[in-house]
């Protein structure tokens, strides 16, 4: 359960500054599925307003890394930071943008084998190599 | 300065288990130059070939994901776990294989991002949507 | 479920050492209820007692950070170190002690914020500028 | 040393998009000095747009958490995600805000203790209370 | 529940790669049991192969440290790193391998201790001693 | 350098609450080396006594986990919270206790093959085994 209420349609209707986000992540995504993420910021409008608008700019508006290369970055990051809900969703995510098993399977190995060469790393306190700075 | 020692050529040259893992670092890599990852690594051959091993079975062989795509990802695994030396051994790295200046600025948006909304829903604990599971 | 039993007050009642600790929980706090943290924690009684005398001397004792501000503080710290359970009971206990949807959704966009530019800057290993050394 | 160059006044003065973030930075905090971070994200105007406005957001505009507790909560979560910059940046910004040593004591009791009950309480898996529950 | 699907013995013995890796772990543990880490593994035959080499190499081959002590350290790393999954299994597999409930207590007080001495460090920013350097 | 004053030897014998820790130190260590963590810590008597009495009771107090064995633990614990002092601190205590470089390569082996499995697991989020709990 979360540590807040999960806002339902109708508690949305009744507030027109969340109605506003809630209609914009549905006409961004073209899906009238919205999913607990904005249903718990919801609580706390200003913040749903900037997450959102930090979310459409960084994931929604076109750039140089292409949507499922983003949505794969996110799993990594979120898998990292131990957040169940945000590996769940942008796994999902991954899935719909057509994220297939092999490339699955090798973000996974990466994930892997980043985080024990990280580990490694960090207890022999390895300093930089000059060649690596700028 | 490192917990262990780093091991110049001279000492690697006097291992020959040691020396097979550099001569195949520097073939695999068409560059004379060892990092000092390896260089500490050295220490403990069995555990310096296993990391090479994981190292050209996830990072050389081809695959379905592009090498730039999966310096990126390391990038932002090295960042979350605080990995000093790895986030600057992969930056230079993901600069070698061509990362831009748009990129960089794009995956450190996306990096931003993802530990902003990764602590928010891990503070609301919310509860992943069915919709996400399988 | 825990990786060890949960103490139920029949147990407890059966052993002076943890019903001690036990019973200083409920006068210091002035209620009955003793959560479950307590409950996984009577299996080692020396390490029930310094956990307990650690909380006293931290979050019960009068000090110069008002109780309120402690809880935001302990709800911040559980949340990165992903402690699902610290962050539903810190959370309980700042709604408690007073804690508004204001304040809570404060600490939510500090939080996240806090969170997006300790990633950029571990990304840049961005060197601390000398005014800011003692 | 940082990933990206830092930008000099000089550098800056030569982009208008930076220049003019730089100035409202100065503005805002009523200073000439402007730190490392923002010499960082001068490289990604958009991204320093961005951070720049969360910050104003977050940290500048009047609230219902009074400035100091603001960067005391913003040391604890730079202190737990290991961001050395971070947390001597905003351990300089608390205490020119005002915090006291005995303010400083108390944080870092309160940062160890729930770290300690955090790891303590991940390692036994404790349910949560339903008492703690909305 | 999942990112993936967990297979069944009969999706198992339907592919000859992923059979031979359950049996190798089979005949290795001396027991019939296949644990869900393995089950999800299976969708990715190269990372399961590779995974189960690894554990193999670190865990189950005769080393310096005896298995025991290896399960603590394996406790101590997963609760770090907040896996409630390998919390979980790796406790259990040093209950099975004779963890006493006086060396899961001093288990639980040193890990405790040593996230309470490393937040304090690291909110401290405390140099290295030169003594400690090699 | 630290984020708050590091005490001299002078420093300490003009407060005699510090001085009698520091004496309990090079009483109990039987050394006059007394390392920056307490001369730190010095700035807080409070927190200083409260952490000694803590690394008394778990490091120093005999037990039923031996004291190499402790270091490797804490090792393992400082090197996933990223804390550089303490790993630093414990690898030196562990040379100083007999750690030997087959044991320390083992134990960075371990480390690197939690890590792994732990980032794994979490991506999956793979379920626990109903054998695996209590």
């Amino acid at each position: 359960m979360a540590t807040v209420k999960l806002w339902t349609d109708e508690d949305v209707s009744a507030d027109p500054r969340v109605s506003a986000v809630f209609a914009d992540i549905r006409a961004t995504r073209k899906s009238d599925f919205v999913n607990n993420f904005w249903r718990a910021l919801a609580n706390q409008p200003s913040l749903l307003e900037r997450t959102w608008q930090g979310v459409k700019e960084v994931m929604v508006a076109p750039g140089v890394l292409d949507p499922l290369t983003k949505e794969l970055i996110y799993i990594a990051v979120s898998t990292i930071n131990s957040c169940t809900y945000c590996t769940h969703s942008h796994t999902a995510a991954a899935r719909a943008k057509g994220m297939s098993p092999d490339q699955h399977a090798e973000l996974l190995a990466l994930i892997g084998l980043a985080s024990e060469t990280n580990a490694i790393a960090n207890a022999l306190q390895i300093p930089v190599d000059p060649e690596f700075l700028l």
